[in-house]
């Protein structure tokens, strides 16, 4: 089975993209370096700059609006982010009705934040939750996808896992290490967030 | 200035309910005792169980599937949560326009969850991350609203806030102490949540 490489380890540590929990990919193929409809949005493309390594797919157009399926946060020793994983709809409606495997189409969205504490909402906490801490996003880090597609992307378990920063995707490098960390979860089809109660 | 009382910080402490970058509010006037139209699920309404006391505002149809305002962390000495924020569309438009004060009909919702260390994760993390902690949403805590109607609720600084666990709104107590919480906003007309960089 691949393993994430040091190489990719050095990028995740200073960039915080890939984590289990988020998504990542192995480079088995180039045959699915073709664009998906659904994730065309206008003016990109395969072959265009704004496109991922490997898939081809370029940034889902109004991924910000999509639905909840959870949120969460991850720590290493180089990292520490606020994250909230959305999907489009036909992914809510898979994780709602516990569909698996998920229906082509289907996208996840995982967004990523540095974790930071803020002050405005302790500074009001302090007088009635002595020693209240609250931490909200901070700047930006990175989003990445889960794009199902069963035929164009089935040497990666049916999903192509495109990353961007700043609206750029990431290298090559970076793009062949996230499948491999999303094998474990092969059962529940390659995605690690489960949905939310609702509270 | 109404400060959260005694009591209400047990209420918290015991519940995680309210906090500042929650919503709360104190009890002013039974005037505002009305149900917004915007926030009338079939079934519910003024005078109904499901209606919360002071503002009579039942649990507004289809929050879950609102669109992201921001995520976070509150921690206290009794609480540990994960957060996210959502905005209905109206909401959503004046955060993006940097709308102030929000117009009526703009709804927000706070749904909050136990913080707790995902085990599944970290066994996958650990490999290429080591010493990873990843949290993620235990059992649902509460949702709380904050429904704007600048006439309705004018002594509350034209917010509602509802506060409902389970289903079933918090009770007279708990109502009387979020308002207070939101003072030191009200800049940003009682709002302490920033809208999240898109990454």
């Amino acid at each position: 089975m691949l393993r994430p490489s040091a190489r990719a380890l050095r990028y995740f540590g200073a960039s915080g993209s890939c984590a289990a929990i988020a998504l990542c990919t192995a480079y088995v193929t180039s045959s699915a370096a073709q664009s998906s409809k659904e994730s065309q949005p206008a003016g990109g493309g395969a072959g265009s700059s704004n496109a991922s390594p490997i898939y081809g797919v370029t940034i889902p157009a109004g991924y910000r609006d999509w639905k909840v399926i959870s949120v969460g946060r991850l720590r290493t020793d180089k990292i520490n982010q606020l994250r909230v994983q959305l999907g489009n709809d036909i992914a809510i409606k898979a994780f709602k009705e516990g569909q698996l495997p998920f229906p082509d189409g289907a996208t996840i969205a995982a967004l990523h934040w540095t974790y930071v504490p803020s002050e405005e909402n302790d500074k009001v906490l302090a007088g009635a939750f002595p020693g209240a801490q609250s931490f909200v996003p901070g700047s930006a880090v990175n989003v990445q996808f889960m794009v199902k597609d069963s035929k164009k992307f089935a040497s990666t378990g049916g999903w192509g896992f495109p990353d961007f920063k700043a609206g750029k995707p990431g290298d090559k490098a970076l793009h062949e290490t996230c499948y491999p960390c999303h094998e474990p979860a092969k059962a529940r089809d390659f995605v690690f967030a489960h949905y939310a109660p609702t509270p």
